[in-house]
């Protein structure tokens, strides 16, 4: 596995790209190292030089999925309303490219059954945890949410609402945005208990 | 496909155990029918006979797990505090069988990409919130929770984020179980607005 601080090649990322077309459409099982270099165009030495097994792909895959769950969070400014912040980037997430979020669930059922997956996932979790967790101990010292919040246990639950929706499969569902922002924000709310 | 009124026979019985190890264990992608055969020790004649398709397989399953949630529910006695039964249920999935639970997931990815399996957990998901839905009238009725309560969004909120919890990986986490009650109970407090 190349190592997070070289610059990712150009193949690296082909590659990538086609590994999460044949996993989001066959599975993680169904998906081969045959049919991966045949997407990407490239030789199955040149595959088995970057990557040397699917669970090496995977761990590629869920390291891009953290730098996106990063980017976002970076996007956020740190004097905006910290329950609206939250509401948004969770209607957000409903929003994304269904092949993407299918690819999230996929690694994730992979994870339930796979200890190397698991782990990976695990990292990838703490990782955004503790973003949460930095995100909320800075509201705590401004004054905007209350000091004695549990700052693991909001994070921890924040992130399983947000695969909740994320694993949402129902496209024609009745509720207006109006609705969901209403219900999430009453919920937040709660969770969070704003001072003010 | 069976008709759900007549009982299921020994056999249907036996397929469907051997097809959730199956699918839990190489995914739906990965199990083949042969394998499903083997396991359940029958033939393939029989086999299709009670079931022409995986998607009839993960149908057959979707309605076991369907009932198994319905049953969870008829076990809340109507006078019992909802937050706190609400509470509970989502406690209690997390500790659910960890095959059980990526069988759910598995269905789940699968339901990303086939619009098949998607129309069955949609239907599941209709009847699971219809029933969390009449739950929360009668709570209005009795003035347990607030007469505006948009009962919809607040079913398919509720409904996410028991799929959040139940696909959450980490098997090690610190997190206390009155760390995690605290934390749903404030929430469940938030997104419900009880009364009194």
């Amino acid at each position: 596995m190349d190592s997070e601080n070289t610059p990712p090649s150009p193949t690296r990322l082909r590659v990538l790209a086609a590994a999460r077309a044949c996993f989001s459409r066959d599975g993680f099982h169904g998906a081969s190292m045959k049919n991966i270099c045949k997407a990407s165009e490239i030789s199955p030495g040149t595959l088995y030089h970057h990557f040397p097994s699917k669970e090496a792909l995977v761990e590629a895959i869920i390291e891009e999925d953290q730098l996106r769950a990063f980017s976002r969070f970076a996007q956020d400014k740190p004097d905006s309303d910290l329950v609206e912040t939250i509401v948004n980037n969770l209607l957000a997430v409903r929003e994304e490219d269904r092949a993407q979020r299918a690819l999230v669930v996929e690694i994730m059922a992979e994870g339930m059954r796979n200890p190397l997956v698991a782990e990976m996932l695990d990292r990838k979790h703490q990782a955004i945890m503790a973003m949460i967790e930095s995100r909320l101990r800075q509201a705590q010292q401004q004054g905007a949410v209350a000091a004695d919040l549990d700052l693991p246990a909001t994070s921890s639950l924040l992130l399983s609402l947000t695969y909740g929706i994320l694993a949402d499969t129902a496209t024609g569902s009745a509720l207006s945005e109006a609705q969901r922002r209403r219900a999430l924000s009453a919920m937040i709310n709660g969770v969070l208990r704003p001072v003010g």
